[in-house]
């Protein structure tokens, strides 16, 4: 039931990011740790650090000489060099091991219960995932129930926070974007969804500084459960 | 004298870029450290990571509604953020020092004798870096007299790697891409001015990994100094 009369924010559908909003990429790091005793966080940090460089730097540079490289490949290209620029040998089954891992993530515990709250209005994914990344994790965590539609960036042939991705949202919703809900963990995509014209929610859960260059997110949230409450759902 | 037929590349122009490739920024480090004794490599090394952030973001998400800022903000913004969340106490005449040491540069050994060996094909700066950061820096440092002009990003309203910056040589210049030698210290803006067109030149000072997206350099070097060989001049 939405009881729009309590809601802070009028909001008629929700869009998520899916690594670090939805899913725990925790469980990568693990493994790497595993992998790399004493390591493990240093080089998931350089790893998720050159994952964003590569997508953003593809984006702009928008070569028709040089095609975009999908996520499945940045992500795998960003782990060779990280592994490279800290002396770390990985390769054959490990490094399939580690890559495997972004496939076999947890959802987090109030991921399918926020969606659950959020309905009966439309839910989407939207991420730099593709969708043979997005659709069994989708599945296989519970989540995909409580979700209308996957969207990737491969439908925009460019990342997040080009306008042309989130205006994919819009095209499937035929809404205004004021009245869509973008939620994201990542403060940068948060930011990118504010400046295209979403309602934005910052998911914040480590308490870390806004960034600071572009528009403010419209609220910024210490977890997915503290969402339905503004939008007027129980 | 240039001998061509000994030359490597045919290039009828140099396209240099600033921060870390003609000037060394390593002064703004030690400028952080003293400040923050034991916590300046970590600082500066954040604040360096946002500020190329905010750059690419800043591209990428073009809004309308919300203008990009020129890198004097962009690299103040990225200080700010650094600063809160590394949890240190930064205003006043501190952060000021901070932020005019971009302005106090030393050029690299190598920098204006390279420059000088190179003419007489035309030589400029193209850099992120506004005119009003980039020009009493070169005229400080001696290296203006060896520059025929000095390009900022501004005037094409975007940051690197995005083409439209790149094209802003090609239009001085009135050349081929691929006779216009571009050079950067940066990995990301070689490959950029690779992906562009130009023939590309990665000084690689610190022997890092090449980054694993986009096309390769043309050639990768150790120093400015192993330039002009390659393209024939003494």
């Amino acid at each position: 039931m939405i009881a729009k009369s309590t809601a802070a924010f009028l909001i008629d559908a929700l869009v998520f990011d899916a690594y670090g909003t939805l899913f725990d990429v925790q469980s990568v790091a693990a493994t790497v740790e595993r992998l790399f005793p004493g390591r493990g966080a240093e080089l998931s940090q350089l790893w998720r650090s050159k994952q964003l460089e590569y997508s953003w730097l593809q984006s702009l540079m928008q070569s028709p000489a040089q095609r975009r490289e999908d996520f499945a490949a940045v992500t795998a290209h960003a782990l060779d060099y990280a592994a490279e620029a800290l002396g770390l040998s990985l390769a054959g089954a490990a490094r399939h091991r580690v890559l495997d891992s972004y496939l076999d993530l947890s959802a987090y515990a109030d991921a399918a219960p926020t969606l659950a709250r959020l309905g009966p209005r439309p839910r989407l994914i939207l991420s730099n995932g593709t969708r043979a990344m997005l659709e069994p994790l989708a599945a296989a965590t519970g989540v995909a129930r409580h979700l209308d539609a996957i969207l990737s960036v491969d439908a925009a042939g460019i990342y997040k926070p080009s306008p042309r991705v989130y205006q994919l949202a819009v095209d499937h919703l035929n809404l205004l974007p004021i009245r869509i809900g973008f939620v994201s963990a990542n403060a940068w995509d948060a930011i990118g969804a504010k400046a295209f014209g979403f309602t934005s929610f910052w998911i914040n859960r480590n308490r870390a500084p806004l960034d600071r260059h572009g528009p403010k997110p419209d609220a910024v949230l210490d977890s997915l459960s503290e969402l339905p409450p503004l939008l007027g759902s129980a």
